[in-house]
């Protein structure tokens, strides 16, 4: 069996810091790099973020819309990104946000998690709403294979408060209680002291108190969306995140892709910098 | 402008009756079908399932995780199946789930609901967990073009009751919620008297009352898996929906596809003519 997927993660935030690129061709960007607006525009565009990217951090993350936006001519442009990604030797999760049940999520989970499929990630991106215990194909699958399942937990956009706020019969908030499932599924299926593989998507400008979370274990990564653009800075890591940022892979698109493509790398080995400081402080 | 999908699914199921024939190519039925696990055997599948339906009911239901399984080439296959199913007048559901925020989730949708899009269906299936306002860009590309949306509301696994029965700050049920969300937002859409586009999925043997669901306007389309297989037959359409019966869209899978190529049409016809039957009783 591969190393797991938990361990990985922490090698790599230790080596390489917590900033991860994310890959968001989306249409405004795709002009402003002078590319077109196409399946040949998102490849150019995911293959120059990840040379850029490639040796100056740990972390590629495609955004699975924007290439799915051209079908599969889109999805031909992802193989290749995703390919090139791996080959650099980079850790990617493809944020595709999948949910399903049965058959239908343990195929999606097969579709990105397999060894030698054409979308073969590192890990993937997946959505509770239809109860942890049906990501359990997915869970299983990704521990085969020393992968990894990110597991949408508490994001920072004001509408999703009505549902992840929710209280669930054990009166706790719904996304405390995702994070309790699938901690337990992480304590059943690592070593003592190992990380978990089953990580949680926790936006870096979440109020923890209000969403009702806290601090808990056993370890496992968190993507943390919402760093750059979207105001959380460096220095927020440890401000947000308290104990558990060392466990933190903070996720910048826009504020990073937007000095364009002759620049890319100088934003990037800049930023990751800024990462490590606070990382190692 | 379009007309609207409420009111076209309406017609279709006044003309054809509820039922919605699954294209789920899974390998178990690839097998039993004697086609090979691959993006060709998905494409055979999903082509000779849309020949068989075409004419006999009003919607077919590909389910994107079985095509995704074979990545771009699956897609490809995909595609082909939509472009089949929509020449032959079918309404096409695709079964995608797809759940994000902003530029993402809309690109979401334009991937499956503009005109011209490769993958272009006339509805998507999407998941609320981000919230539902996260969704306010797809209700508005959808309605723009006279395609329609499902919203995922309550599902009868149960692994979902813990977070779709937890209460909000509104103290009503997240599925309940989701409903009066989507349904406000029908009621601002939608002509007097007209079926709202903004439709919802709502397994056939979920418990509405434990659920904390009751009937709701405006009149939108539910579709409902669960039928066939899972055990829910053509009478529960009367019993488990009672009021809101009519909006039902019925979705079998397994249980009419499993009749083989050879003998789907005759399966399709016998089962949709069930279900008319007790839709015009």
């Amino acid at each position: 069996m591969s190393e797991r997927f938990g361990e990985r993660t922490r090698s790599a935030l230790s080596a390489r810091g917590p900033l991860c690129v994310g890959v968001d061709p989306h249409a405004a960007l795709l002009a402003a790099w002078g590319l077109t607006d196409d399946a040949h525009g998102v490849r150019e565009f995911g293959l120059r973020t990840v040379e850029a990217a490639a040796g100056r951090v740990g972390f590629v993350k495609p955004q699975v819309s924007f290439f799915e936006r051209f079908g599969s001519a889109g999805f031909a442009a992802l193989e290749e990104v995703l390919a090139a990604a791996r080959a650099a030797d980079l850790l990617v999760i493809a944020d595709a946000k999948r949910g399903d049940i049965g058959s239908t999520m343990d195929d999606y989970a097969k579709a990105w998690l397999t060894p030698g499929s054409s979308l073969e990630a590192d890990a993937l991106t997946v959505n509770p709403f239809l109860g942890v215990g049906a990501l359990d194909g997915s869970f299983a699958l990704a521990a085969e294979h020393g992968k990894g399942v990110f597991v949408l937990a508490a994001t920072s956009n004001p509408e999703a408060a009505g549902i992840q706020r929710s209280i669930t019969a054990s009166d706790e908030t719904v996304s405390a209680a995702i994070i309790g499932e699938v901690s337990a599924r992480n304590a059943a299926a690592s070593g003592t002291g190992e990380w978990g593989s089953f990580g949680f998507v926790v936006g870096a400008t979440v109020d923890w108190a209000a969403a009702g979370l806290s601090p808990f274990g056993p370890v496992a990564p968190i993507l943390a969306p919402g760093f750059g653009a979207q105001g959380a800075t460096p220095a927020d890591l440890r401000l947000r995140f308290g104990s558990m940022a060392d466990a933190v892979i903070a996720s910048e698109s826009r504020s990073i892709l937007s000095a364009g493509p002759a620049d890319l790398a100088t934003a990037i080995t800049a930023r990751a910098a800024e990462y490590l400081e606070v990382a190692r402080a």
